[in-house]
């Protein structure tokens, strides 16, 4: 199972509604690039590669109804203004553009299938390089580590294949170590405001049968202190060619805790989600979504009714900032999909030799 | 309005039930020893003097039914055994043991509710004294900032009135400095899993009239790299005569987000907090709660209905640790009621010379 795919009737998208994750598994049908932007913005979808993905199939959805140039840059700036830190989603668009502006009209929904479908294919690829090179960080820290114990690994946020077309970018590692025989536990923060910790990388270790323990966000740093984790990997939504990594809201305050107690502290990552045309993370728009998402949460009651409830009192303010950036000198290494690489425009450069000059 | 009192028949204790706020203000009747130690293991009391507080009385009530000393030594185990980490809770019993095991028995009833509020009154002043050394560290800096816009505080889970008998630690210096004027804004942590912070402190902020923004546990860092915050202020459960500083689960992580920006993080503290036993916080004893805690969250429907969510994958475990430790080197000083220190072994000698030797 995939997070999106061009549904039977060729005509439309279907995805799994990731909201309501992790009590059951319900799929949506995109018809039309507002039905697109919306999952995008509900976050139905979320996860920088996915957005991506589902953005070009937001194109193509817009293409089959109007493929004029100006029905094209309309709904390539629909689904741009959905959410502001992911770069993969202008990449994506860019992408997009670039294919079909070249194509006559007729040719354009065809065209845009196609690419939609090479990007989906080429984010699972991608992944599958990145489970590769960073089982190999994975297994090599449960060597040096030297007994039987399980390796202790903590993520926050989901970067897992729910984050993805497939495989995910920093649980693909832990899943491909785990099939390979490495015994893991992970560390599952839970990711307040809107806990896909909790709802998402939970469900996606308990599916894969990871052992793994989720904790509320404070946590982590205590566990570090008491030596309970081995290394952190986590994704990102934005890395800058000088290796200043924007992700989930807190995970900068793991960094500082990994480094303050000498726990490696790895980012994984697919080249879409390098923005090179910007060195410092401080140039990184980060995303302010609705202060509800704090005061209120979802969850299940123990008759299975979804029920949002109010956390805060009648009257106080709240923020939600989506993002924080993690400054590279915080980074023990990245890892993409052309192997691992220091935290800098030096090793981002010695992978992606193509972006020099 | 006090945190705890004893109620007009003079034979009872009444309580604020802090776990219906900041929806409902519920009193409720501690009438035996076992009520009173229920009250602080599900947290209808919390904080470590209103804990200490509540001990003291709790202890007057288990007198009045068997005033022997195989009786008040039952009671004093008994309460001793609701919660390991703050150290108010031992230095409150010892305080009650010394007093009564000299009175007769027919007068231990008398001398415990004597003794009882006598520490709750001394709570009460210790409070109103941090409040003003710390007052004047919060106009100092606001000062230093140099123009009108509000000081803005950070604060971690609720060091409030509520959680002693009146005043609060930590924002005993922000309610001074308010009333005399200082503009303040504080930013307030939710404080999972219990959500001390958004329940509790903001609804006190709120009855003050003190402006305030809830913020989940995870983006105080990017606060602070955007400048927005100017200083971090907590209370402690239990602070080593080195200076380390056990408070609620996350507090590490802001002290170490302050440090990397530079942002003053101070720790308020009454005395009977200090275990001048131990000088390293690695010796104090962590809680752990349950699991449901992390698992579940309550809040308020629109109808005004208390209503427990789960959060996660049923068959995902769960961990549930109440408290860290921030070395002292994070600390920029502690305020306590005799004024302002280093966080060290000297800085605290400084103020509490009879402990030295």
């Amino acid at each position: 199972m995939r997070t999106i795919w061009l549904a039977r009737d060729g005509r439309t998208v279907e995805i799994i509604d990731q909201t309501q994750l992790p009590h059951e598994l319900v799929i949506a049908r995109l018809k039309t690039v507002a039905d697109a932007a919306c999952a995008i913005s509900t976050m139905q979808v979320r996860g920088a590669p996915l957005i991506g993905a589902t953005a070009c199939y937001g194109v193509a959805l817009a293409v089959a109804e109007d493929p004029s140039d100006a029905g094209l840059e309309a709904a390539i700036s629909q689904l741009a203004a959905t959410r502001p830190t992911a770069v993969n989603l202008r990449w994506a668009l860019s992408q997009m553009r670039r294919a079909l502006r070249e194509a006559p009209e007729r040719r354009r929904l065809a065209a845009a299938l196609h690419q939609a479908g090479d990007i989906a294919e080429a984010d699972v690829a991608i992944n599958r390089a990145i489970g590769e090179h960073g089982a190999s960080v994975i297994a090599e820290a449960w060597r040096r580590k030297g007994d039987e114990r399980p390796l202790n690994v903590l993520t926050h946020c989901n970067a897992g294949w729910l984050a993805t077309v497939d495989h995910g970018t920093a649980l693909a590692p832990v899943y491909r170590a785990y099939d390979d025989g490495v015994p893991i536990h992970v560390w599952v923060d839970e990711t307040r405001p809107r806990n896909q910790g909790a709802s998402l990388t939970a469900w996606e270790l308990g599916q894969h049968g990871v052992t793994h323990t989720v904790i509320v966000d404070n946590a982590g740093g205590h566990l570090m202190t008491q030596g309970l984790v081995d290394l952190c990997i986590v994704g990102t939504d934005r890395t800058t060619a000088g290796g200043d990594v924007a992700n989930k809201i807190g995970t900068y305050l793991k960094a500082l805790a990994a480094r303050d107690n000498d726990v490696p502290f790895y980012v994984a990552l697919p080249s879409p989600t390098i923005d090179w045309q910007i060195e410092s993370g401080a140039e990184i728009p980060i995303e302010r979504r609705h202060e509800r998402e704090v005061t209120h949460i979802e969850g299940w009651t123990e008759e299975g009714r979804r029920v949002a409830v109010r956390l805060t009192p009648q009257g106080s303010p709240a923020a939600n900032y989506a993002f924080d950036v993690t400054p590279a000198r915080l980074v023990t290494a990245l890892i993409t999909e052309r192997g691992i690489c220091p935290a800098s425009r030096e090793g981002l450069l010695a992978l992606f030799p193509e972006r020099a000059g």
